[in-house]
Formats: structure tokens, C-alpha cells, sequence
């Protein structure tokens, strides 16, 4: 069997090295080529220890980058556009699980990443990269754009109760626990472990970026206008995102219309799974088992008191919320079975 | 000088041992006799391991309890009413720790503990143990009864702003992160350390039971009817509350209004800090900088794309949540000055 | 192509999850019962929230057990002696993940586990379940005990440098670092989270179980009397064992030596890692980044001050230690290949 | 009553942040000036978030340094030697929170902190700062250097059972379990969130600096020639050092013989206590519940099996470890009462 060969550009990151892992096992993907500026010709075993003895790939130049079926771009934000025409001609596909081609708009891009938009002629050339909602396009896509890994929890967990016209669209809180995984590789004060260990960190209580590509996302899906407030708080924890939506229901609901929303629209999802249990630990979603895994678990419970609908979602950030979507829409984009590389359930204890 | 004398009836328990701690080194205070059935004639070091060797205490049988200027009740819920009439005629000053005599209306009472209330003529004859929202009556009360952990953070952060009329009272989500020393010192299935550690667990998404002490107590000081949905989630940390509240302004606010509203209430307030920073790394109010400590700490924040006003409180509920603020109550009713014994600053890395 | 059939006695633990896990994904297996007396009816979910939605196993009473391929047992200890009579007529081949029949001698069983033992007839019928030192025996046994989880990681470390005579055998500390999993799944006050977390315990600063184990091990091994002296601590992890062995080289060694001797004895090991590295975060051994991999890392540094020799192994202490050897002797007794469905590579970060 | 004036030179790192909270609440010192260079202007509340709204304090130049009673040194190890002649004039006493001066012999220091020592001539001059065993010189002198952390634990736990002759003293090996405090406020890739939460990493399995200063102590208290080998290990902790120390007794001991050595050396001693108890979860030492506490718990087994005497040490490295000590030799300098500034226990659970 021929394998389709892959290449990534910016490996050395974390989401970087979760792709190469998911790929090395891919049975019908090969990795080609892995680029570093910053390691250079070093094995990727000397920063994604994990993979020691797994593969005999070094780092190489993207000026060394031959032509490939699929390419991904897992760089800083800002950096996709810069090498964008660059790396066009190198393949067919590219994944993109950066920032810059999240938004359809530039302006909203500017507002909220604050620099300009080099190439907004691209903008609507990409097409969001999240299987559930969007699988039809990311079939014939040649340019993906992999959605922020809080946006993408939010936006798996409202879209069917948006859906299906449950709650008001424009009262919709989003209280985004966060993990440290999600900055980055880069070390600053902030993940220094002495000030970063123990926190319960409002490191943006109003004003995260995700709200714009939640909002444009959801608009689109739901043909609704919707207006989320998204407050994020980082905890001791390296790898998952848990989100608790506080929304307002439309009418008096019950257990049985949420479930039905849920199910009607993600009934046949490999990684969607509703988790409400009157008994057990887990109950709700929860992030500690989905880290390796590419489960997208969300959870709800009804306020009678107050009449609020309470939603819960949880993912593996660097899973379904970058690399695992990445190559689940590769999967997708080249017509294989859509689990491939993508089995590994969590685990538990952990 | 002579001290008064304090004796704590289950003293074995997490908020009995931070009772004992803080009282071993109240300059006017003594402890007589501390009481805990489980571990009775042990010392109090074979379950506060802190305190070994800071003292010849042993724990002794609530039947040998002697008179004593105060009497701390440290039990779980349901256990001070049916103990009331025993402990009564010991000391003139009753200070509890439970939940039993925190709310005025036996109904509400029932209706979130679940169970019938034993004593509702009581219930009005215990003082709600908050100084900054109740010092006056604390000054003269005879029976305490000290509010919940959840709940104080919760009316601390909200209260100047319901007072001054910058929000709207019914629409008010409180999103607290919560710690493993709120359940108690008596293990289960779900603070098994292995299911516990790593968890961002949503223990309880709606209906909370603290939501009817916040409600009551924030109805009555502001003479509004306020209504709030407390969502819980409980994180890996022993110590700690931060409560992130989602609330709507009545009009458009400045950040001077909100800085206005909490210094004309808290200004004077030793154990009260607004905490909101542009620089730093702890820009918000963190829980983990706080153990050990009797500051409640209150930070905000506007997001005007949703004119929202997201509030952040953070206590270390062992002390400002249970102990810390029982023993500023008995400051105030014996006329000490309020921060007699409560001065430790919290640790920093830590 | 037909699968083997396995049953597992005792899968509502975490030996027991974890196996159920490996074996759903295994490729020549199918599971055919799993028992548990406590949770019997109930869905394998209830107790291993990550596998949700991918078996509808549920856990049936060891008096259904019927006649399987391979039957594993997952008990406490002492469990599996009293139930062998029954279990025997089932299946052919079995794997007992227990302490019970992993010493050869019933006298040195009764002294370390303190009561008398039921089977002394069955202790050398039994082959210990560790294929890097006994992979001949696997092959041919129908009766196997895996190794404790401490006692094989310090024996995957130490068996070269004692084989190839490199050190005294007569002085030999090993200075383990333990995870709360060990202790199973059982709450109990030392594994209350408030009192669990944060802890570095010595747990067992001498005379640990598994002391017996190791020498008993060492010596068949390696045709010498070893003794060792194993202290214990445990520390705030939920999966994983470090373990420091402190050894006194019988002569000068280079770094030469070790590596040789390794290398000569693990050189075609599917699972071993000699991990010594000048550069990177990740220089040794390190457990975090093996939770869900079989790998068993080695590191070793020579103490030129002292004339020691350091050796560091680390293992997932429910995977390489316990499910993941379990599943490893599977693959060699039934003639497949050794790494089937032990593939996963751990994460990176985490 | 007059307060003696103190400076802390490098106040805005983590020792200089623990001594300037110490100092704070020090009866008998006025913090007069603190320095720092990357923050200066700067509120000490902006690095050291738990001393907010409890003092002015902003930081100052070195040039600015004006008379003290006393001045601390707090800087990186290298730079104390480089200022002395500087900072010599302006008070009569000066205690070195750094390893500059902490070893007698120049060549010794170049050997292992690989640079040459600027200031040989001064080495003899300064008095190794542990009271334990060293209080009368501290009593009387100038220049003081405090110990390291993990050297201090390591010779508070060795230093009664070699002085009573009941160990061998070539044959000690020290597996130090550390913390992320320890190396300083500044970050780095090792120090980063998602590359150190959950290890267990072997940071220097051999020749760890430390050694020197062990070997050198314990060879002038005890008049013996001391060789220790350290093995040290990073956990997922902020503040807290165990020390695991193996030795070889030199004749059968028995509990009541180790109890003595402790007893005679240390029964007056106000931040040690020996930790042995047959109930309870802290039979130990145990680091966790010292966090902001000034004592020194150390704990013992003996291995019956191999003739060995476990020894258990356990501080803060921020306090016994590092200010407190530096307070405590203050304490005895200036004649006050050793324990004054220095009385918080510690808190449980944490």
C-alpha cells in the first residue's frame, strides 16, 4: 500500500511534535520531512522525548522542503501568512494549525491579534478545519485552517443546542479552564514552574481572541447571530481544556430536548461523546482522561432554579484541539477512514 | 494579661485544626479543651501534623466539655442543632463553623440541605459571622454562625457592586474553582488520590448549595432581590477558592466606577484587597498566594465588546472561608483588635 | 483471522482497567468476560471512564466465568491462591498480575506478606513474568506471575551490570519514587487527596514487599547472591515509578563499560531505552513521558568522586509494570508478535 | 524599643523575597533599603505578590545602599565575593545567602562551581551559618554564610548520628528529592510549565555541588573524614527538600540507640524534631506541611534485613533552608531570642 507523504513545517512545538507523533503510527501517512530553525539537523527525539527511539527524522530547513501531498504549519501565529506563498507550490493540501486563516475577515483578524493581515486575499480561501461541522467542505479543501483549541471545544459544545434554536444567542458565557501546554514551547515568567505551579490564573477574564473565530464560526453554522464572553482561567494542569457554558434557555426545557439536540446532530461522531451520569466519578466531561485521546467529551445539566442551561465540553488541547482535528481532517481530505491514527482512548488512572 | 479561654468541639477536622493553629498563637487566647470522638485521649498532632510539638493538647469527650468564655463548633452539617442545647449553658459566646444556623428560613433550610431543620427558633438568633458586610452585629452578638467558604468569597466579591447599583441582581453566574480540603477530612471514592489528581471536575454545574446563603445574605444587605447560578468545579488543589462572577451592568461602566464601588465599602477593610493590576504576573486575585492568609482578595475586569463585568475573588477557604474569619468574629465580640492572631501574609513562591 | 478469547478476573481495578483497554485494542484478541463482585452488571465505563463508547462490556460474576484461551487474574493479593482451583479447569494458559505466585520459595512469601500461603505446591510451577530476563520460559509456560511493578523495573535496571559483573552484589540501594496507582483502587485516609497531594512520603523507607522479589530475581538470574536494600517514597503523581539504584562498582568503569554491558543484554529489546543524553531537558530516565508506553528507560551515571555507579530506571508502573508485561507474555506465549498492542508512545508534553 | 536596621541586597529573587516577608514581621528590624536591578523603582509587591498593601517598600540601586545594622546578601552565586569590598563598609554585619563563601578552601570552590574564587583571602573569615551546630561562632560573628539548602538538611540529619560515632563515614549516600525554587526566579526551558510539572528528573544523579560543603562541615564538627555521595532528583513541587539518606551503621543499633544521638545533640533545639511515629499518615518528615516554617524534621529506620540506618530529612528550602536560617543566625547576633520572626508552623492540609 502507498503511503501519501507529509511534511511539517515548525516541529519543534508542541503541537508540532503531537502531529509527528499521530503520524508516525499513521498507517497510510509518511513523514518526509520536519522542519526547526531553531534545532537544526537534531533528531526530534531531543525535543519530543516521548519519540526516542521511534523514527531516525532530524530537524531540516524550510528552505530544504521538497515537494510533499500534504504539508501542515505549525508555527507561532503571524508566521503562516509570512511563508505562505513560499510553501503554496510545494503540495496540494496544506494544513494550516496557526491562527492566521482562522477568520474570513481581516479586519476582525486585526482587531483582535492586533497586526495586520498580510495576505487577507486568503481569507476566505481556507476552509475551517472542524470535521463536525464542516465536513463537506474540508472534503474537497485544498487549504485547511485548523480552529483555535478553545474555540473548538466552544463551538462543538453550543452548536447543536444553537442549532436546534435551545437558547438565546446573545447570552452565552464562556468560562474556559485552561492548561499551560496551550502557550506554547516558548519559557517566559509566566510558565516559570515556581509562578506557574498551583495557579488558578485569570489570565484573561474578558477579551480572549477565540471570541471572534467562536462567534464568525457559529454565525455561519447556526445562521444566527451569536455573541459569546469567553473568560479564561489557567490551572496546574499541562494538557486538556474544560469549558463551562452558561447560556439561557429559549423556553422551559427539559433533560430530554437537550439529549435530542445532541443527538440529533452528532449521533454518528467518532469523537463526539455526550457524558451525563447520575452515578460514578465522571459524570461530566472531563480532561484528565481524553489527554493522547481525540474525544470531544460535553456534558449538561438544566438550572431549574434560574433557568440556565449549563454546558460542559472538554478536550485534549493539543489533540482534538490541534494536532488529532489536523490529521482527522486529513483523513478526511484524502478519503480515509476518518479514525485512522486517532484510536488511542486515554487512559485512566492518570 | 489574662486571656480567654476557647475550647472546639471536633477538633479532628480540617477547619478544627486550622482553628487550633490559629488559636495557639492568639495572644488572647487560650485554649481549654479540644473535643473529637474519633481520635479521643490522642494528641492533636497525630492528625495536625503541623502542630507537633507545639503543644500538650489531647483530644477529649464533648461530655467532659467545661465551661469556657467561647465555644467553637466545628462538626459536620446537621450536628450543631442537635448538640445546641448541650453546648448552650457552657459559654456565653457560641461561634459555628457549620451550616446549620446560616440561613433565617428553616424551608430554604430543608429545601438545599435535604433534611429537616431541628431548631428553626434558632434560626434568627444567630448572627451571619461576615465582618465587613455584618461587623455591628457581630459586635454584639452571642451566637455566630460563620457563613460558607463558597458563599463569603461570593458575597465579599459582589457586594459593593449590588450596593452601589452597578449591576443587574438577577443575572448573576458565579463560576467557582474549588479545592479538596472544602469535603472534609473523611475519604471516599471521589478524593481517592488517583481519581482526584488532575481532575477539573464538575461537581456540581448547577444548584449548589451555598446559592441560598449568597441569595439571602446579599438580599438582605443590599435590599435587593438578588438571584445568582453557582456552578462548581472542583480543581486539583488542597487549599483555595477563586470564584470568576459573570455579571451585567445596569449601565456603561468605567473602570472608575467599579475601583469607586469597592473602595467606598472596603477601604477601610483589613483583610480585603482589590487586586488589578496592568503589570506582573499576578494581575487578578490568586488563591494559591493566599493559604495560610486571611486576605480575600477582589479583582474585575470590563469586556465591553458584551458590556459584561466579570468579578474575581479568591480566599483560602480554610482561614478567610472557615477559621480565619471565625476567629475575626471572636476579635470582634471580645473587642480585640480585629487582626489579632490572623497577620500571617501567605507564601510566596509556594 | 480468529482471535484468542481472554477473560479477566477482577476488572473493576486499575491492573484490570488497564488490561481491558490494551486487549480492546488488541488485534488477536477479543475479550470474552471480565468479573468484578462489586460492580457486577454494571457497564466496564462506570469504572473506566476512557473506555466509554468502545466496548458494551459489563462485569460479570467470577461463577460465570467461562472456559477462555488465556484467563488473567487482577486481584489483591491473596486472592488468586484461593480462587486457583477454580480458575485452572478454565483455560490453559494463565496470567496472574498478583503477588501470590511470583516467589519460588513459600517461606520467604510468608515473611515478607505476613500470611501463610495456601499453594506452596504451585509457587515453582509458576514462570515469572518478565520476558527481558525470561522470555524462554514465557514461551512454554501455561502458568505465569508477573513481577510487582517496583520489583521489575529494578530488575530490568540492575540485571546487566550484575550479569556482566560489573558490581558488588552485596550492596545495593534502591531509593524508589512511587505514584498513588500502586496503592490500587481502594480510598483509604492516606489516599484523601488533601493528605495525598504535595506529599513526598516515606512510605517504606525500609523492608518494602518487594525487597523478596528482587533478590530471589537476581540471584536465579545472574547465578549470584544479591542483596538489595529498597526504600520507598511516594510522591504526587498518579502513574509512574522512578527508580535511583546506588551501586558500588567491583572495579574502575568508564561509561563504556555500562553502556556495553547494557547493550550486550538489551541490544534487540523491543522495550528497553538506554536513555543518557548530554543535552535536552530529558538527559535520563523520566516517568511522565511514559505513562501509557511499555518502554522500561535505563540511565546510569558513574560517581567519579565516590567510585559509585548510579542507575536510574523508569516505568509506567500499570503498563511496563504490571498490564503491559501482562499483555507482552500474552503476545510471546501465543506465538504473536511480542509488541502487538503495546505500541503507544507516550506524551510529550504532559 | 529600637529596631535594628537591616538591607537586603537582591531583594527581588526568592530568597531575598522570603527574607524581606520575614523582616517584615520581625519585632526587633526595620527593613531599611532592598535593591534590585532588574526591578527597580518597582513596589516589592510587584515581584513578591503575597507582601502587597503591607509595605512601601519599593526597590533601590546597590549604589544607594546606605549604613546598616545589617546587610544580606541575596544574589546569585558568583556575586557576592564581586561586591564585598563594596559592601563591607556599610555594616558591621553581613550575612551571604549565597554559596560564595560557603566553603573554607579556594581550590575546593573552583572545583566545583567551575570559576576561580575572587576573594580567597576572605574564606576563612566567614562563619558557616547553621546555629544547630555552629551557634557559638555565629554569636560572635561579622560575616556570616548561610549554608545551601540541601547541604543543610543533609548535615542537620548526619551530623548526631556520625558525631555519636554510629556510622561508617565513607559510605553516605544522600538521594535529595528537590524542588523548582531552588533554582532561582529566573526561567528557562527546564523550568518551563509543560516540560516540568510531573517529573521526577534526575538533575544530577552525581556531583552535585553540595557535596563539598556536606563533606567539608561534617569533616570540622565531627573530627572525622566524611565522604558523601549526593544524588539529587527534581519533583513536581515549589518548595520543600527530602533528603533520603542511606548509611551503614557501625554496629547492630537499635532505635533507642539512634533516639539517643538525636536526643543529646538536639533535645534543645527549637526548629528540630525527630519524626517517628508507629500511627498516622506523617510518620515521617514529610515537606509539605513545613512550607513557611523554620523547622528541620528528620526521621530514622533501620533495615534489619541489611544492617542499614535510613536517615529522613526534610525543610523548606525558602526557610531552614535558606532565610529562615539567615534570620535565626540574625537572632542570635544581635542577642535577640532565636525564634523571634520565626514561629509559623506550617499548615495542614496544604
Amino acid at each position: 500500500m502507498t503511503k501519501i507523504k507529509a511534511s511539517i513545517i515548525g516541529g519543534s512545538g508542541y503541537a508540532g511534535g503531537e502531529l509527528i507523533r499521530l503520524l508516525l503510527f499513521h498507517p497510510k501517512v509518511e513523514i518526509q520531512q520536519v522542519t526547526s530553525r531553531r534545532y537544526l539537523n537534531e533528531p526530534i527525539g531531543l525535543v519530543h522525548p516521548n519519540l526516542r527511539g521511534l523514527s531516525q527524522l532530524t530537524f531540516t530547513s524550510i528552505d530544504k522542503l521538497q515537494p510533499a501531498d500534504v504539508i501542515f504549519i505549525a508555527l507561532p501565529n503571524g508566521n503562516s501568512m509570512a511563508i505562505f506563498s513560499k510553501v503554496k507550490p510545494l503540495a496540494r493540501k496544506i494544513i494550516d494549525l496557526g491562527a492566521d486563516f482562522r477568520l474570513n475577515q481581516a479586519n476582525l483578524w486585526q482587531t483582535w491579534y492586533r497586526q495586520e493581515h498580510q495576505r487577507p486575499d486568503l481569507l476566505t480561501k481556507f476552509v475551517y478545519g472542524l470535521p463536525e461541522v464542516n465536513r463537506q467542505a474540508i472534503r474537497q479543501a485544498d487549504w485547511l485552517a485548523c480552529g483555535g483549541c478553545e474555540a473548538m471545544v466552544s463551538i462543538l459544545t453550543l452548536y447543536p443546542v444553537i442549532k436546534q434554536g435551545l437558547i438565546e444567542t446573545d447570552d452565552i458565557i464562556i468560562d474556559a479552564k485552561m492548561s499551560s501546554s496551550q502557550v506554547g514551547s516558548q519559557p517566559s515568567w509566566s510558565s516559570h514552574h515556581p509562578e506557574r505551579s498551583g495557579v488558578v490564573r485569570s489570565y484573561k477574564p474578558t477579551g480572549h481572541r477565540h471570541t471572534a473565530e467562536i462567534e464568525e464560526q457559529l454565525s455561519v453554522f447556526s445562521h444566527r447571530q451569536v455573541k459569546v464572553s469567553v473568560s479564561a482561567t489557567s490551572l496546574d494542569m499541562v494538557r486538556g481544556i474544560l469549558v463551562t457554558i452558561h447560556t439561557k434557555p429559549k423556553r422551559t426545557l427539559t433533560d430530554k430536548d437537550v439529549w435530542q439536540a445532541y443527538r440529533q446532530v452528532y449521533s454518528k461522531e467518532p469523537f463526539i461523546r455526550i457524558i451525563k451520569q447520575s452515578r460514578g466519578l465522571y459524570r461530566y466531561p472531563e480532561p484528565k482522561i481524553l489527554q493522547g485521546s481525540n474525544y470531544c467529551d460535553i456534558g449538561f445539566e438544566l438550572d431549574k432554579h434560574n433557568n440556565r442551561l449549563v454546558l460542559i465540553g472538554a478536550i485534549d488541547n493539543l489533540m482534538k484541539g490541534t494536532a488529532g482535528t489536523a490529521v482527522q481532517s486529513l483523513n478526511i481530505m484524502f478519503g480515509f477512514d476518518e479514525t485512522l491514527g486517532l484510536k488511542f482512548p486515554g487512559l485512566h488512572p492518570v
